[in-house]
């Protein structure tokens, strides 16, 4: 099966190494003129003249990113096989679309309005009760595009940094933690559910993802297996999907956000999983039979960001899995990650501790179980 | 770091799956003109006149096929360092000298002897006692250039037959199963062994690998480390080095041969072990500390041989990892391999069968362990 995928960064590279095994082919598709896929065939398409051969050269086709033109995707649709659907990517690249598909789906997310003014927003910041996030409807990625308005009277200075004609306001969630569930849903409708991670932001950028949480009530998993397979079903989606939710003290859940892909937050299947979220989706998308998602062991993802630590030291960390992205160092950039697997959570803290030490700039991190 | 491997089989090609998440880059020199690799640059060098540029483009050398002309080893040897060292290959390529290496490092072998003729396979063939097996002392693999004689009259048909100036005559041993230990030895010393496995061939080709074995004395292994760390020190080896062996009725090991490199064997500790023979292979050459090789759980690899079975009838067995090679069928060829892995040894050979069932060709198979 050779198998064509939109974008060409570190995603589509974990997908091509669950996918030789099952003697899947890849081609990449970079519209962006800077691949690091570093593995398969990759044809660099800034003008989409490449788009034919590109076609002509793949049997089915995914992404790996879904800030795609729709329209793109849709022209594709019509050659080949694409999962998840173009339909996918429109919905959970508009803020707007993602949050009226949460609502008529009935998975609640933190209070929000849409505003296209300065105007409309300062009073929707005054309606929703300061502080508020106000972020672009389209082309959110990594904590860019949003601004937080710790009073009304920000919201001049907040709609011209983001300048963008269409925000989503949205009220401040007090919760307990940030939580995400990764779905995999097949051409013949099963779905299966990875265990929930417990995931750790700084700067809108992901820095750990700990699963499975010892602390995880049971009926919160099932709360989340719900609401996903809602969005799977309503969507008539094929392959991986990530919702991230806010998690509140009282055990309830709020969806944030979704992305229609193999997910960062779902890093630490390739090692503490049964089957990686990676060799699922590609499972999935050529109607192979899921693979179980069953954790095998307490484990945490460590993101390396802008700098890389010191191969030697961190593979002397006993069940460390260094996953390494092959690209050059840059601020922000995401260069690799840890999985660091444990027979037991307090275990399991020690070896972060120990890979946090090694990791420059990783930030500290206190897990919402070891707060009781 | 840029590694080259000499050949370019799936042996170099889950080399080079383990190594992408390390940032290595790998370059293949097949001097087969049929590469099956379908990774990673490829050159096709059957007269060595592209070895400069293989050269130039790699930082450190490797091999995932030992019957590669000295000569060639020790040329690359000048201009790049080779692991494991030629001196591996130049031993482990010759049956005489292999022998001669155990006897040297007292560890037990077969009775054997070694002859240049007929007349002198017939004698070695009477003095041993019947059934013999003769071997090619070069060139031998999978099988080939191998007879057995079941009478010493049998030579002159045997001597004809495997058309070998020099043979390796051998006492038939009569062991109760077969077995191999799989060890890795870093650039400063430090060796790591894995559990021994149970390994099943037939027609001289391996079918099912089964580690750990439950009915293994910790004793046993103890001797079988002892062994292949007596040859690592030896020959001041780096990487992984795989030591095939008789297990007798009381227990005892003798010595079959010995393979420069990742090995069939070892193939289960891709799902079955914390670190892969592949892995740490890679984590050896370069100088990385080697990384742990408990076992997870119960695992058996089972070969496919010839013709492939249906993909998704063996994605849907639970906690099976499918390893194909993405190369052609034809007969007694080495397609892929799947891994099975269970909570027990019971569950375990439930799912063997059933694997079995699936692949083409899988012949029955009765451990060891089963036959009480």
């Amino acid at each position: 099966m050779k198998i064509g995928v939109l974008g060409a960064g570190q995603l589509g590279r974990m997908l091509a190494l669950a996918g030789y095994p099952l003697a899947n082919r890849f081609t990449f598709l970079d519209t962006t003129g800077h691949p690091s896929v570093g593995i398969g065939d990759v044809m660099i398409d800034t003008d989409q003249r490449h788009l034919d051969s590109f076609l002509a050269s793949v049997d089915l086709v995914t992404y790996e990113f879904e800030h795609l033109p729709v329209s793109l995707v849709q022209a594709i649709e019509a050659e080949r096989p694409v999962y998840p659907s173009s339909e996918a990517i429109r919905v959970c690249q508009n803020r707007a679309e993602e949050k009226a598909l949460f609502d008529r789906l009935s998975i609640p997310t933190p209070a929000y309005r849409l505003v296209e003014s300065a105007e409309a927003l300062e009073a929707a910041a005054r309606e929703l009760g300061t502080p508020v996030v106000a972020k672009s409807v389209t082309e959110g990625y990594d904590g860019k595009g949003q601004a937080v308005l710790r009073d009304p009277t920000d919201a001049a200075e907040a709609w011209q940094r983001i300048n963008h004609p269409r925000l989503i306001v949205e009220s401040f969630v007090d919760f307990v933690r940030e939580v995400s569930i990764i779905a995999v849903r097949g051409q013949d409708g099963q779905v299966v559910f990875y265990p929930m991670a417990e995931n750790v932001h700084v700067d809108g950028i992901l820095r750990y993802s700990l699963a499975p949480m010892p602390d995880l009530d049971e009926a919160v998993q099932h709360c989340a297996d719900g609401y996903i397979r809602a969005l799977l079903d309503e969507l008539d989606y094929v392959g991986v999907l990530t919702l991230e939710l806010f998690q509140c003290a009282d055990g309830s859940l709020l969806a944030n956000e979704m992305a229609p892909r193999v997910h960062n937050s779902g890093h630490w299947t390739m090692d503490g999983a049964v089957t990686s979220q990676f060799e699922n989706h590609l499972r999935a998308i050529q109607g192979l039979p899921l693979g179980d998602t069953e954790a095998l062991a307490p484990t945490c993802m460590v993101n390396v960001i802008g700098r890389e630590p010191d191969s030697a030291e961190v593979l002397a960390i006993k069940h460390a899995h260094l996953h390494r992205y092959d690209k050059s160092e840059r601020a922000g950039r995401k260069l690799g990650h840890i999985n660091l697997v444990a027979d037991n959570h307090a275990e399991l803290l020690d070896k972060v501790r120990a890979c946090a030490a090694l990791v420059p700039d990783a930030p500290e991190v206190r897990f919402s179980f070891e707060r009781g």
